[in-house]
């Protein structure tokens, strides 16, 4: 491994930006590319974009290639990093798909929940041959913002990041290819892992609607996790923590509390979720989001809710709580966000069994072979054979 | 008619103790009922009640008697006035059901959605065989408070109010039986009309869930109908409203939208909800609940909300908004209002066609005979038979 590694980054966004800029200021080929051109003019006509890193020292990183076409953004490309809101996802992997050749590297930074099995299905529904690893992060490895065409800056990195690949058994090729840019990032046994440790979906739309009137009528001027968490909010959060938990041991997997989740990063302890949360100095002066069209509700309730209360739906955990969200989401946006959602079908997990689940994201082996009802052009394409299909190569 | 009208007045509330005084006020004979004793303690020692009226003159108000045994409460009444949250409802009727006689005439007040048909289910499966009409009012008569151990006060009277009997045959005979004390009562068709005309329905539940962090973080210090109504809680209204609305087209009643009702009760105005809300200066300066464990929750979600998603749900009309404020409910309370809450079997309602509710409604037949599975002991006992059962004699 060296700085051989050649990175494409894929969406300009708050994120985007700021890891296009980290990798090339660490010497890395990168290439940047975002759908809408518009949206890296600058950059384009700069090659540049100027990061002002955590210090407060700023620098100016130079990027090989800034493009809108897919095709040109892949070519050269070892590893993908994918830096979209999930709403994105599907778009891009149709996108990708076309394109993709033996022994890259997609890692969606973050997956949110199911987001790897998502892309590994479409890129099997588009008849993608090439062995490519698809692999997802369990949250984003900066705090970063856009600060202006071609600027960004990175407030914070986060120092253990979790990363699985789909098969698991690629996890360890994926690490050592990026680990000179980042060893930040952390085996966890399977993408069921980062998936359902998923905090946002825990927190975010639940906390955003059960506040939904202050929000609005004060556009956010309250301390979101500080005001906004009441003892009756807390115990709602709970609620949604045991449905995810529970639905992860369903599925073999010990995910961790959130409770537990904000002794390890933050040290915040307490009796209930409710003091551990006012306990947690990183709360203090977050303030709430400015209005409802927010992607707590519209990036989580579709990408972190909807695929959580689905694979409840299938491994007999009720989602009451996941629900009762869902629906008011729902209803506060007019959007079937159930329809729109992630669901098993879009995992390709419908009607398999936790013994196939597990055999298909450990060893990308899939042996039993559900034919799903045509639900949309979405549904699984690939799967009927009953032959072992191995997925990643 | 005249004043020879005896009143049994069940409840020493908010509501109780106002009209039980206002009635004596106006000569009439009044016992009051309270089911625990030391509530009505100081009223029993002083056979009166000191009543404040809206002008500020106060009188004292004189009782023939008050009582908690309910043999004595019920004995001489010509009227019973259940004046009572509705989750008190179906233990007053078991109680009242051995003791009512032939013409004597029960107004709940109100009934929220579906309490005179459920306080008939009641009378039937204790086998009350008295001819006894059972009638809802849509609202409460007055604005009033308690005010001390034997005081209350009554701030505001409406104009009208919303009356029908089970079955509406009666209603007439209902409002000639109080016009001497009420001649604010008016008739409606029928107790459909006064259940799905519910506007607490859609206003209570909906504010406080949607206001939740800001009731508990300030303990409600904020204008609840003018700051925790913005643009996206309004719409949540409007998608309730509509619900509301289309199961009463369903059952055939012509339901007012809370749009419109808001113009006829307070001629407040505006393009749409949001609008016609903000223009009400009736709700300048009422603040929030102070904290969750409040009627418009307690209340408002089993026998408001869960009979409207149950006949929704029996009759054809999805009820995503409701049951996203019910399960919403459910988790923050660790309560199943569903199961607590007054469903269509609890009516008397569950699997007759739109026809034959009409006509049990209308006329107190009921010739279809649905034989509910034993859900509980609140199941129909004595709907088991092929012959038309007159409702009310």
């Amino acid at each position: 491994m060296n700085n051989n590694t050649r990175y494409t980054v894929i969406g300009a966004g708050h994120g985007g930006k700021a890891m296009a800029a980290d990798l090339a200021a660490k010497d890395f080929t990168v290439t940047l590319y975002n759908r809408t051109a518009e949206r890296i003019n600058e950059i384009a006509a700069r090659s540049e974009i100027d990061l002002e890193y955590e210090s407060g020292i700023s620098r100016c990183c130079r990027l090989a290639v800034v493009t809108s076409d897919m095709a040109e953004a892949l070519e050269d490309a070892d590893v993908i990093m994918v830096v979209l809101p999930a709403s994105g996802h599907r778009d891009i992997a149709h996108k990708c798909a076309p394109h993709l050749r033996d022994d890259q590297i997609v890692i969606l930074n973050p997956g949110r929940t199911g987001g790897a099995l998502e892309f590994r299905q479409i890129l099997d529904q588009e008849n993608c041959a090439a062995d490519v690893i698809v692999a997802e992060a369990g949250t984003f490895i900066f705090a970063s913002r856009s600060t202006g065409p071609a600027q960004a800056r990175i407030f914070r990195r986060k120092n253990a990041v979790p990363l699985a690949a789909l098969p698991a058994t690629r996890t360890g090729h994926v690490l050592e290819t990026i680990c000179e840019a980042y060893p930040q990032f952390i085996p966890v046994p399977n993408v069921l892992h980062t998936s359902l440790d998923n905090m946002g979906a825990i927190f975010h739309p639940a906390l955003t609607l059960l506040n939904a009137g202050w929000i609005e009528s004060t556009k956010g001027d309250f301390q979101f996790y500080i005001d906004g968490v009441t003892r009756s909010v807390a115990h709602v959060l709970e609620v949604l923590d045991r449905e995810r938990v529970t639905i992860a041991a369903a599925l073999g997997v010990r995910a961790r509390s959130a409770k537990r989740w904000l002794k390890d990063a933050y040290s915040a302890q307490g009796e209930t979720l409710y003091e551990a949360i006012q306990a947690n100095p990183g709360y203090q002066g977050i303030k709430a989001p400015r209005n409802l069209r927010h992607r707590y509700i519209l990036e989580d309730v579709p990408f972190s809710l909807v695929p959580l209360a689905s694979l409840g739906n299938q491994f007999g955990v009720d989602t009451w709580a996941a629900d009762s969200m869902i629906r008011l989401a729902c209803v506060i946006h007019g959007t079937n966000y159930y329809e729109r959602g992630r669901t098993a079908v879009d995992m390709g997990l419908q009607g398999l069994r936790v013994s196939e689940v597990k055999r298909y994201v450990e060893e990308g082996i899939l042996d039993s072979v559900y034919v799903a009802s045509p639900r949309s052009k979405r549904a699984p394409q690939k799967r009927m054979t009953s032959t072992p299909i191995a997925i990643g190569g």
